[in-house]
């Protein structure tokens, strides 16, 4: 590889390339675009102290040249196609904010790097499906392709990974990953309320999506995780490896019946290695109340790094918004302009393992589970007879609310059991007589 | 300057170069140098995929070579005299993990780089009262001048501050910098116990020095307090500018009413930029609890940083230790190794700012003061009249315990207020016949 030469090197010094400008195309000029212009404009001298050199944006792309905006349009080439962007002579690094797994974003960054130029992007779901072949491709061509602000916005935590923490063996990585579902996890909590209306207002005040999916299923943490397990473990960008479930389906009582118990839900993305291959997961969790993840609320996002020689590291601030989405892009070409370079995913692509996924069968824990139960003599004797025959104990019960005849929650915490045996034993529960709704169940995360 | 032109000409490209080994020399084998090398040894491989070249130890140096020591010594020239090591033809990259600001680790320090060796240090009150001058020599010789482990131990706090988060100006940045005394304000507020005891019991735990002045009194965290400020500020190292008050003086009654009253006791070490010159100052703060900072206990440490883009970040993670310290010395040998390197202090050092300190006497906030008062009529007549005259106004008291004619305490939380006025009350009230010993006098921080 032909990164990172440079200091041991220093015949080859060049002082005068330093004073160059450093030349900025931006392909897409939304929330994040607009809050990119912002920033340089308003802070250009002090850029030009800490990188040494001048930034200057020299062309522009966006869908719709004459949409209102709420920013300054620099005086940049104007482009209609973000791939003539990516080609411009007059353009040494492409910052790519359009968004999207395929499309003219995938096309943009593929352009840019072929024609020799830098990438910066926020690009996660990009990243996550195409970045292995990206990588190789920025490699080649000895450029780079930095994502900072694709994971958890204004937090520097591709940074730590790849580089603060690059002395490490990592025990476990896992966070906060999303923040709308966060804030509405955390809305739920305190207002009480059901998940559909606090989705609702949560698209009213900007914090969720019109189409809110990618959010909400998963999609979007599994993302971020990805491009994290993969600076953790040397493992190959392999998103469909990612074991993903949504919070759509909680409701106010499993909120409510957690913090009885002493949890708080949180949709977490894991990582960890173990023997039996990678174990990359997202999913909502019961954590135990006043831990360190527990008390990360609202839109705020945390990952927390557990090294085998920096122990126990975290990481927490604004995990998306224009502003906090522009450090982390502006961050990326500083450091572009201040000369600092390494492959993608830190070692060479063709270098990193192609891991095999854990099974989430394997997964071993503790499970909420909660039914909903017909209140009749010999309901509850049937559940944990099933339980028994799988050897799935229960620590802990809550039943009350008697209605005789009707139908009533009844939630457990089980003992640690494997997943395999957890799925037979729900399979056989929905299918009792008594249990009238499908059992609803959040694994337990112990830190 | 002469940093980070490579990415911007790659014709000077010499691939060899980087599979040449990278020669290591270490000057003190205490408990950090013997943590970085087991993690040198243990983790060899993964160094050097992660490098992309092998990291070698090949020079050793300490004062007494035949001490027991439990960790394998390395295969490497030993020296008696750690500026002979500086020097050594087979040595790239000198760690000083010798200690002190001055004497053999400032002359190894020294050596190293005018001998045109990179340098990694630990050492925080080196750099606080000689980073100028170093900094300065390590730019005329084009060589790195590293000090991750410097600051709050396993936390890459100082990449996040000059790196992660370069795009920002920052409002403020505060943290938590001194884990020794975390320890024992925790252990204080656990036990209901005083100082003298809980430093007593540190010291036996090893979580405070047989002569830990430095940390009880503010001094360590002012020398990583003023490498923060540096960077977030852009000025240089100005350790004699910070205000600093240690812990030594603090009693558990004070922690008591400060819990009764919503607040948890820490030793903070604050930084912000005014118009009237850069604030720099330790001293221990009421914070109030359920903050972040406030959750932060034992010895743990944490730093924030409120950026004009980025909003608050926090880094929080083990502020000590011999493998939380190794991890953050050899992610700047990663980065030596990667060829990432920058000027110390982010910016050449003769461009940074030779700031004034804001006086602190202009520093405005709310205060806790705890006074012994005899409990005679109008005892509380003449403090609150000197208070009135000073414009010094109450927001709460606490007396209680009648027992007259003897002293009992009496606490209050003034509204805000100007430390000149406060420090002019206090005197008059000292003054005071009623006024049985020296009030104690803590400041008020609401983030």
């Amino acid at each position: 590889m032909r990164y990172g030469h440079r200091i041991t090197h220093i015949a080859a010094k060049s002082e005068f390339l330093l004073s160059d400008v450093l030349r900025i195309g931006i392909a897409g000029l939304g929330t994040v675009g607009g809050g990119v212009i912002r920033l340089l404009s308003e802070q250009e001298d002090l850029l030009t102290q800490r990188c040494g050199r001048a930034l200057a944006v020299t062309a522009i792309s966006a869908r719709d040249r004459n949409k209102p905006r709420d920013f300054d349009m620099p005086d940049a080439t104007w482009y209609d196609d973000a791939v003539a962007l990516a080609q411009a002579d007059n353009v040494d690094v492409v910052v790519e904010l359009i968004g999207g797994e395929d499309g003219p974003a995938r096309a943009t960054v593929e352009t840019a790097l072929g024609c020799g130029k830098h990438v910066v992007t926020a690009n996660k779901a990009l990243l996550a499906v195409h970045g292995g072949a990206l990588a190789e491709l920025a490699e080649k061509v000895d450029r780079t392709l930095c994502y900072e602000a694709a994971v958890c916005g204004g937090i520097p935590v591709i940074k730590a990974m790849r580089e603060g923490l690059a002395a490490n063996r990592f025990e476990r990585i896992y966070g906060i990953l999303n923040g709308t579902c966060n804030y509405i996890l955390t809305k739920m909590e305190e207002d009480g309320a059901e998940f559909a209306a606090v989705l609702a207002e949560a698209q009213q005040l900007g914090y969720a999506e019109a189409d809110p999916s990618f959010d909400i299923g998963g999609i979007d943490a599994a993302h971020k995780l990805t491009l994290l397990a993969s600076l953790a473990y040397g493992c190959q960008v392999q998103f469909g490896d990612v074991f993903i479930e949504g919070i759509e389906d909680l409701t106010a009582s499993d909120i409510r019946f957690a913090r009885e118990l002493g949890y708080r839900i949180k949709l977490l993305g894991l990582a960890r290695r173990t023997d039996t291959g990678i174990e990359r997961r997202v999913h909502p969790c019961l954590v135990p109340l006043r831990t360190p993840i527990a008390e990360v609320n609202g839109v705020t996002n945390a990952v927390v790094a557990v090294g085998n020689y920096a122990g126990q590291t975290m990481f927490v601030g604004p995990g998306a918004g224009a502003e906090p989405t522009a450090s982390s892009v502006i961050a990326d070409i500083v450091d572009i302009a201040r000369g600092l370079a390494m492959p993608p995913f830190a070692t060479p692509y063709s270098k990193l393992e192609e891991a095999a996924a854990r099974p989430m069968d394997l997964w071993q824990g503790a499970y909420y589970v909660r039914l909903t139960v017909l209140d009749q003599p010999g309901s509850m004797a049937g559940i944990t007879a099933v339980m028994a025959e799988h050897s799935v104990s229960i620590d802990s019960i809550i039943q009350r609310g008697r209605a005789p005849g009707a139908a009533v929650p009844v939630v457990m915490l089980t003992h640690k059991t494997e997943e395999a045996s957890m799925t037979r034993v729900l399979r056989e529960i929905t299918a009792l007589e008594p249990v009238t709704e499908r059992p609803r169940v959040i694994r337990i995360e112990r830190f």
